[in-house]
């Protein structure tokens, strides 16, 4: 049910090619977020009409082609565990972290999780002397477990 | 051979509890981030001799257990995938987002990935009307894949 | 780091019979649900301090225990797949309704999840001539996925 | 052997969109309820040919969709553990509740299961003012285990 | 939570064999079938306690132990895929005639499925000139998959 | 390279609707069991050439066809853990019954198995006024292990 | 159920190395061969009274350990695939040769197996000027699949 | 990359058939042994040109099929654990008599393995009263652990 | 995504084959060592647009297969663990020396590890006596784990 | 039956750590390896009694130990895929690495592997302006496929 986004997907990622555009032009065109305008074109969101508009008209895409990125996905474009080193080093960070997130967050806000849904995220290039670092900003919004 | 360290994390976690400190305040004796603070003494990280007697002295450890926050550990303290909901939503934003921290990152540093060996986190809370949120930087030396 | 409340579990499912008490009475003692009472003594919820007071008290728990009850678990408590028959029963329904819930909830709410966090459950006997019936009721927020 | 019923499945959402119909519209169309009907069209039921006939009506069907509507499904649509998050919270839900699910519903009913065979479901929007919710009641037989 | 079960299933073994009592000795003392009080003694079943009074009294087990039998089991006593030959070859059945059951069972008796609950079971020897053969004769009661 | 059997599978299926043939009326043409020519037809099993030729002759299949019922397979037709709840079924008595069986099989014959190639099933209804019953009968030849 | 055949290969490793026993001279000692005599020392075969009383007296074993090898084990000692390299190569022949078995056993004996119950087996040092040679013979006797 | 001998190996068996041929007339006509003939056919090794040549004569291959006879193969034609019975009995040998290969082995060469590279196999019908058996020989050149 | 970058490298390997070119001939020809070249064009690596012209050139490969050689793959081409038994030596050394590594390279460089991606590897034909052996030398940057 | 070796490697850590040793003195007192030496001490390695005496000497461990390190193991002390980062790195370049290690092998030597048996390894500090690098040299013997 997803291969429509996933097809759709790779022909963004030609289309982005050939036109030199960058994903913050492509998220300025609908003045949204350069990240979430990526899961978008990735498939792994849904865009409201006016997104997939003007994506559509920035990258020449048809009109079934706008629907296709308004539809809901089954979501999930990984095999697990990653065998892209690149994608790899976030599971691993789940690895080695998972046990500090929890301890913190607990400490922090009580029993409860962060949302991975009520979600969003920066990511940037930092500059630094040693070696410019990727860096990455999100933020989730905290939910209780309802004691019932 | 983390058998010491998984122990030393119980070991820690209940005097912690005891004495009403946070990460904070034993990252702080230290000097060093509550984040990485909290990881080593969850048997993930290493620390040098310094560290460990700052955390012995405010946890009243004895010299065994400081010997064991030096140990480099084995790490990866997670069953995979992760059966709690709280570290499960770090493995979902993998599923999720893996493919498109994978476009952003090549897109603006080219081949290669974000060190999660050179690599650090801050986790705060984030004041929100709707709800608070649990706000995470995180960032990774890039490092270029070598061509040879 | 669960072992506490795993033992606890078994300890009060112990009294519990030995005292004739049902998870309604233990549950109408603190002013919770049956479930929620019954899945905190299962070693999968946190309790605040009065619960666990009321708990301990009705159980004859000594202090130590009140105290494992109020910890915040590490969450999961199957074998996945289930091998208990009762409990796959309900992973089989993820199997055949998984699409349906996902067809039927994106229609009405959109794109976004039901919250298992902010979640609550009741597990009634529904009396039926052709014999009767367990009824599970069952309401999770829903959260919208971001569009940022 | 599936191929057909999933084949058809794609197709109905096409055309229930193009349609602006709802899935309670179908089953009015046919008297059935919502659920069973979306689980019908999701492949993961039988029809009657009384409901295939309905359903092909008010979906423009042809005569071998509606075949394909009767036919007995090999279920089992989601790849486990579920890789998206709507459906993966209801394997959550398994973690986290099932041994809660075991004991209460042996207490209440004795050795046995709550059958997934002769079992209906209902799926509703509770509004709330803190955010809607999404409400499911479920009832199945419980079947005794048989002693011989 | 099933080690009591467990513990008390190699218990009887032993003193099974001291005694030099079979299984059919054991079912006629408690007037069940054979392959049920097997079951039972393995820790798979449920005993009533005129049950467990009947056991505990042909092989001398004491009270708690006859608790024990009428505790009712988290069940499922195989690694999967079973190592054992013997039991191997009941998985390679699954392996080999799933399909064919399943053409079978619903061209007789429609959409549904043959009750592992309400079932019982016979192993014999059937005596043959080849060989003897090992005869197992089960009965599963027929559940139709609800239309609703 | 059992494509060929898989596929003459879902033609058997169809042609067999078709017609209105019941697998015993199939069976009862070359007369062998039905389970065993559902089996056969179902890519589980090889056919002598006069089987072929019947069942060629019964549901009017073209020569090529009858070689491939002859060829002998590549078995196991079930994705494991099997998804369908019919065949999940059987499974779970692997599970919740396997020790029973080794415990009585070797009691009756000692150290062996029962064989899965000398091996044979029959399948039926068996009336019963609390609902029908599935009743399945099979034997196979106890194979001792060889001592030497 | 295995954990004394398993405790008893262990102390029998140290016994025959203790007493610089040969599997030969073990076997000799009860006139089997070697290495049945070993596979039932390592736990995973049966033996008969006069077999166990042999190795009990050759090993100075006592009562008990002698009843132990005189059980039928619950057989599979491999973590699969296996880890270590001498037993890994086995696998391997599986995975390289798997069909080669299946097209020459079917060519010469038709549809059905070579059993490994029925099974026996011998392991020799093959002189070879370039390396001397593991050679090992098993004969299975073949299982013609029924048809019924 | 296996495609194009996996194809080949299919197109071999029916020429095989259709020629009524046997393995042993393949491997005579290039002067090899039926094993090894047999596996290089169903892609799992590499042949010397005139081998190639040899095969393509009997069976009337093309100049291209005997190019591909010679490429060396990604190996491994097995589903594991394997689902087909007659190839599943030589896994269920590793399982068995995985430790015992390693013990004997050991105790004659000391520390090493059995290649499975410089290694060779003969099989045979052995005719036996009792019903004739498949009897394998195989030799594998003994490769001590170097220490360095 | 990867599927231009697999087909490519299926066509390179067809074209050095028909041309007769070793990894060390293309690699020559842009000045990059044979590994890297090698990987490059199995579609592990992504080219700068020097090499991808001068590949193609050598090689004789249009304008869209040298974009293809630029492009950033997916990495990982191995199934885990690898079935093909040159590939499986590489995995065994992991499982054999993993510890190894572990404690050499910390006793050497303390906490860190040993980059894969500023990485660089030489395979060679080390002459013997007894027999010409593999030799690759590796080479990795040593990364700090950062404390912070 | 790894158990004594497993605990003994504990043990020499400790007492190397103690004693300030480097695996290059360990080694250098039996004239051996570090790589080999190291190895041998976590286990997965055989020593000649010799070998085992002169690190007895060192480390001053007891007779008992010493004959534990002549034991021959069962191998393989990682957990598969390794969740340690230093460890994960070397089984990346399985992912990574895997073709082009077997075209370049192939290219060279014709079909075969490198042994992982008759093997050997060094691990070295390359100092390098940008960061000192881990190199790890090994040669392993060309092993050809046997065609028989």
């Amino acid at each position: 049910m997803n291969d429509a986004k996933a097809e759709l997907g790779k022909k963004i990622l030609k289309i982005k090619k050939a036109k030199g555009l960058k994903w913050a032009d492509i998220a300025n065109r609908i003045a949204m977020s350069p990240v979430w305008t990526c899961a978008l074109c990735m498939g792994q969101m849904s865009a409201e009409p006016h997104h997939a508009a003007g994506i559509a008209d920035i990258l020449e895409l048809d009109e079934e082609d706008a629907a296709t990125l308004c539809e809901i996905p089954y979501r999930g474009a990984q095999p697990m565990p990653p065998t892209d080193p690149l994608i790899y080093r976030f599971y691993e960070l789940v690895l080695v972290y998972g046990t500090s997130w929890k301890e913190m967050i607990h400490e922090e806000f009580g029993d409860g999780i962060m949302s991975a849904i009520d979600y969003d995220m920066i990511l940037e290039r930092q500059p630094d002397q040693k070696g410019d670092r990727v860096k990455i900003t999100m933020t989730g919004k905290f939910l209780s477990y309802k004691r019932y």
